[in-house]
């Protein structure tokens, strides 16, 4: 399995420590936790769960669907949108897959199990591909890689990945970004579909960080466009982490095909129940906007005040540039703090890291530590 | 997808009623629902819902090894069983897989989903096959249906099972047996993985009723039989379905394979910290076997007093014969109970039905309306 972010348990037995006197923030959670009205919900429903969670997910599908504008029959609700990512590609077994770097590691590892892949490197489009050292040849698919620049805060460039796309028939396309943190706007993203639909390649568009910006989701576009997927997340808005929920939106002759391959029961009763309280919760989603937006001012102005590099983040995390610091996560992890040492993001190395946004005091903590951590590592 | 037992949300929408006021028998979880001491476990739990479940299910693993006696690096937990009835053949590709009829319908679905196959019958061995109408040829890959014989209450010979194992790369043997109840014994099951070893065969015992039979396991075999790998559910005897909790144990290195294809975070926190907390609750356990016993008793007796023929179970369902009435499940849930039409178990039809060891009230219930719906059927 990839290492992730969030494995708070893991560093608290290393460190010998209860797992909530770890700071987390490698994992890009929500600060607020679970809303209580979400947890009252839950704990009607503990003395339940000897019944079987409904496998069609019926009544979270119709909250979905009145909460977005959208078709009850072409949500599918999923056990963390994970599900969705590896259900996808072994159901519509694609060809020839882009995926651009660096964003989230589990497309890759997902298409790569769905069947033998050849892995090739492409730095603007189709033409000047050379294959990696990973190459298995058993069966002729091929994942075609998109660097993003570094020089250009790592910006999706919706020309060049319609150009990369072309000979596709699936790419992915997460949005806003992880770890990057930056957004693509909804007209560019919408006019990378009607490329994806006019060459007939499935885009699947990963919106698990967009409840950050909702008016920039695509969701609603799905019904005019068969080759348009778009997949949801509740573990990062809505703290449903623990859980396990997510959904994604396909036409309805998609939804159909990939019932016929979805295992039964992957979403629990509590996750069920949850989702459709969270969904009801717009007081929650509105402390979480104010608190974000507020706690994203701080950490910027204290990154900047330090000097550490930093990427423009339209979301709740941050990319991080240290100086040649490579061995900043671990010196973190040592004083109980978890960030996201991103060297296992193909195209990154660890002088990057990405930190969540989170309380103020935690923050303090964060800077704190890591000006101690840099200067030491300078001067040694 | 396939309709199993315990949809009881989809019958209480179509009655209009609550999901509580469904009697369910279609489902064949501990009629005591979670403990006490689950519940209180789980209360604690909800608050740290936020962060990401342990990836590496950790100390549930830990506390399984000393619950079994066997090392924790060999199990694999999973969101429910029916995660690792669909990762093994995924991932170990069979090319001939033997599933005996009636069972646990989604041991076939999920090999079909694997990889396309064709399906053949089998009537004691692989000389006379005969290719069925749903033949799809992609791949040279094959299901040899063993079926279990109704005069011979459907109980599994183990010299027939090892007879049609020969040839095959992959064996599914569902251990009670799901419908029909029935219990192979340890020392015959044990002979079948003996000769599934010498033949290289990889015999999947799936234990998810065990815990009503504990003695009965072989879960201790697999360290000596790399070819034995053993399924148990936490859904069943401790009535964790809602949450999802199951576990595979497997040799070491096949347990390595499997987690380069396992999907990450499938099993959500709450069901690991519920699991830990039944697994140590011996009271419940022995509630659970004395109410199991006494109502077994009681729903036999009044069985045999109406004449309804059923089959012996070694567990806590019973597989029912009614005469003819091929309507009977649909009568019974009219009237709001739900019991298992065993329609879609290749091999039964209709006038078999599964019923689940409940409460003396719930079974009054049920008998007094079986013999009016069933005395109303024959007199029309």
């Amino acid at each position: 399995m990839i290492e992730h972010g969030g494995n708070t348990c893991k560093l608290a037995e290393e460190l010998g420590v209860p797992e909530d006197k770890i700071i987390d923030f490698s994992a890009s959670i929500n600060p607020l936790g679970i809303s209580k009205k979400v947890e009252s919900e839950m704990r009607k429903e503990l003395k339940k769960l000897h019944n079987y969670p409904d496998p069609d997910t019926k009544k979270l599908r119709k909250k979905l669907s009145q909460y977005h504008g959208i078709d009850p029959e072409t949500i599918l609700c999923s056990n963390g949108s994970t599900e969705l990512i590896y259900l996808i590609p072994r159901t519509l077994k694609p060809e020839t897959v882009l995926i651009p770097f660096p964003t989230f590691s589990e497309y890759e590892r997902a298409v790569n199990s769905s069947k033998s892949l050849k892995i090739v490197q492409n730095s603007s489009s189709l033409n000047n591909i050379k294959p990696l050292n990973n190459v298995k040849q058993k069966q002729p698919s091929t994942i075609v890689n998109l660097p993003l620049k570094k020089a250009d805060n790592f910006r999706i460039n919706s020309g060049e990945f319609i150009d990369a796309m072309q000979g596709c028939d699936m790419a992915f396309l997460c949005n806003p970004n992880n770890p990057t943190g930056n957004l693509l706007k909804k007209n560019q993203v919408l006019k990378i579909a009607e490329a994806a639909k006019k060459s007939k390649c499935f885009l699947i568009v990963d919106e698990a960080f967009i409840d950050f910006r909702p008016e920039e989701s695509v969701i609603k576009a799905v019904q005019d466009n068969p080759y348009l997927i778009v997949l949801r997340s509740m573990t990062k808005f809505h703290a449903l982490t623990g859980l396990r929920i997510g959904y994604g939106v396909f036409s309805p002759a998609i939804a159909n095909k990939l019932k016929k391959f979805k295992e039964p029961w992957t979403v629990n009763t509590l996750a069920q129940k949850a989702a459709i309280a969270a969904l009801g919760d717009n007081e929650y989603a509105d402390r979480t906007f104010r608190l974000i937006a507020k706690e994203k001012r701080f950490l910027e102005g204290s990154l900047k005040e330090t000097g550490i590099e930093f990427y423009p983040s339209d979301v709740n995390f941050y990319l991080l540039k240290t100086r040649g610091n490579a061995g900043i996560a671990s010196k973190l992890r040592e004083k109980g703090i978890l960030v996201r040492d991103c060297s296992n993001f193909r195209g990154l190395d660890s002088s990057f890291i990405r930190v969540a946004v989170r309380s103020r005091r935690e923050t303090k903590v964060l800077i704190k530590t890591l000006i101690e951590e840099c200067f030491q590592i300078e001067n040694r």
